[in-house]
């Protein structure tokens, strides 16, 4: 598949990395086209760099990979007509800083996947992933257990492609639990408070939740 | 132990009536001195009823469990004075519903563990068990799997005392997770969205959560 994954911070960098070793076309998309970060990362993973537009033109999938705070203006440079009925994957959450203090913004009564995709109505926007640390997306068998993930969106088939994306991350179908409409994206974001606690008390990142239930 | 109980609802009497069946000396407390439904329950329950100050009074530890929304107007009506000095476990969740939805108020930036900490200063207020149905707080074997409960606030020797409560209703001690001080009621009070979309998930409310982390 031909991947454009937007944003070359470490999250970027990561997605693309694992979906280059596995195979697919990547190109990592920037604000600027002669980003050195994107360009030295390509280089060296043996994918593509560009801007926002030239990495969501050339993709069946795109990965919204930017913090949740510019997720919209991302998007909108790569263009509407770039993300057209294609699957969006939105890894992002809000995060802000505000007095020393990490906020969210959208919160509660909104959320970063919902609003991509009202302000881009023919794209097929699935949240997923952002639950957990990049490295643990990729390759979750960094933490032990029968941990889960999370996907929700409007469109089936769209989640079905993305489940199937997981898969290949070592994430197995009976571990993605499917939350319902994109406005479940409100309740995967507002998970982050809680994971950076855990962050704390953990002291580290690898970790992600079970559900257990006894039906 | 003697403790009061504020709040005559359902999870005020699943608390209460552990607590008795554990050889405690509960009153439940409520609005009015005479509601029904506390007298009918404190008479089969082999437990006292009263007013919130009268519950208060006579208690060595207050668990809050009237819904978040009213919990400072329960708690001021028991009385600082009755509060002061005293372990104040606040199980709420500041659930309301707006156009049909639910929401919480306070949200991020305030909690209800907080604002009662806030209000009571002389108060040990630990947040707890707001994490789960109140059937699995006192039951957690209803629920597989070692599943975590959390505790936060200001006082160690309080969060210590309540976590000797918690293994009392089944939940190990290293099933318990500090995640500090009383800030942290943010954060599990924002788990309650993503709760609910589990609960439709599954379809029931006998679900929680394991931490899975390689160290």
């Amino acid at each position: 598949m031909r991947y454009g994954v937007l944003g070359t911070g470490q999250v970027g960098r990561t997605l693309g990395g694992k979906l280059v070793e596995l195979g697919h076309e990547v190109t990592l998309g920037s604000r600027t086209k002669d980003n050195p970060v994107g360009r030295e990362w390509a280089a060296g993973a043996g994918a593509a760099a560009g801007t926002f537009a030239e990495a969501a033109a050339g993709a069946e999938v795109v990965v919204n990979a930017v913090a949740g705070q510019v997720a919209l203006a991302a998007l909108e440079a790569a263009g509407a007509e770039n993300l057209a009925g294609k699957v969006v994957v939105d890894v992002s959450n809000p995060l802000s800083f505000e007095d020393g203090e990490v906020r969210l913004s959208p919160v509660e009564s909104d959320s970063v996947g919902e609003q991509i995709q009202r302000a881009f109505p023919h794209a097929r926007v699935v949240k997923s992933l952002n639950t957990v640390n990049c490295q643990v997306m990729v390759d979750p068998g960094r933490v032990p257990g029968r941990h889960q993930i999370f996907v929700c969106g409007e469109d089936a088939e769209a989640k079905a492609q993305v489940t199937e994306l997981l898969g290949e991350f070592g994430w197995p179908a009976d571990r993605v639990l499917d939350l319902g409409g994109i406005q479940a994206a409100r309740s995967v974001e507002m998970w982050l408070p809680l994971w950076l606690n855990l962050m704390r008390h953990f002291g580290h990142a690898d970790f992600n939740l079970e559900l257990h239930t006894p039906r």
